[in-house]
């Protein structure tokens, strides 16, 4: 059995940014030597995600626009009345008590999930001719970082 | 180390459908040969999911009814304000400028998951006695790929 | 390679209850032996979820809140007007025609997912420093299970 472990730093220009890594997750497999297993693509914070999904730029401004609604942020206007009833009742997240902003990103990051695994048969990463993998970041201009573990034969 | 792949495909009769599949992933373990170890259940589309919950009808309709409202479809009348007001500013997803119209399948990709990894204990798929694995076709009528990746020994 | 599985149970005081369980994870991989791998957290229930995040408790308030809306419950009242229109178009779920109560708990395991793998690295959890681990209980003060599944070298 062979383990490889890669791990990978985003500092995004932007607060929220979805950024591809399937080449990056398809080097780490390619360095581990594994033909047949799973790689587990990790956030390592709790305000960014990973979405296995398409790469085409429609979707991704649909899913932060939506996203926006569902988990919506203090700093900025609610998007709409919905978002405003989705926002805690009295107006702010408790978290930010402590000085934070980034109440909404915990939220994001509960929807999208911070981790997926993904198959990998003779030595490729086995997936849909469409899927692409997006590191998710709700809470970006600093350092954050990823974690990439292959484990297979 | 063990690993085994197996490869389903589904043409469901309607375009959102519920398929049952926890057998179909015991039959993978059971092909394996794998007593101990890991199962990853995947989705190779970006308009579908997988989901462990129980199977009963009303919870499969209910999650239909809500799914639709939180990731709305436009090719349909939205069920309700809420669904509307969580539909894109614009009255449709970006997605659809290219000729789509399954933009909300995506989203319900998103909020489902494409993916679960299962343990597998002495054989058997370790789920508690009212987890059932379910195929979620959001965007079907047409032939969708599954992959079913066991690992252990 | 090496396998190791540790069940858990809970009975929470409270209905819905958010539980630490990093430590719990932690010994579960030490007692393994593994130094390079995965482990896998899975809730056997269909009505409760794990969930990596910041142990803080204003983010927990938050959360809780957050999801009674998304995923309102019928055994209390909707908290706002997005969550009355987030219910069954009939005001109750079809689940409950059984005599049940807990379909809200169902679509929050679907929100909050009832599973993680996390990477294990010198055989310590390959955690950033605020991704601690809970168990999501939606339908507690009754024995639930959770699985703890070890694998790597």
């Amino acid at each position: 059995m062979k383990t490889h472990t890669v791990y990978k730093t985003f500092q995004t220009a932007q607060r929220r940014e979805f950024v591809r890594i399937t080449e990056d997750v398809q080097d780490a497999v390619d360095e581990s030597g594994v033909r047949e297993g799973m790689v587990l693509v990790s956030a390592m914070h709790i305000t960014a995600g990973v979405w296995v999904n398409d790469d085409e730029p429609g979707i991704l401004e649909d899913a932060l626009e939506w996203l926006d609604k569902l988990a919506p942020a203090t700093w900025q206007s609610p998007p709409n009345e919905v978002a405003r009833e989705l926002l805690p009742d009295d107006g702010d997240y408790r978290h930010h008590r402590g000085g934070e902003d980034n109440g909404d990103a915990h939220f994001k990051n509960l929807l999208v999930h911070h981790q997926v695994v993904l198959p990998i048969t003779e030595g490729r990463l086995d997936l849909g001719p469409w899927q692409a993998v997006f590191y998710c970041e709700f809470d970006g201009r600093r350092r954050k970082r990823l974690v990439i573990k292959v484990m297979g034969e």
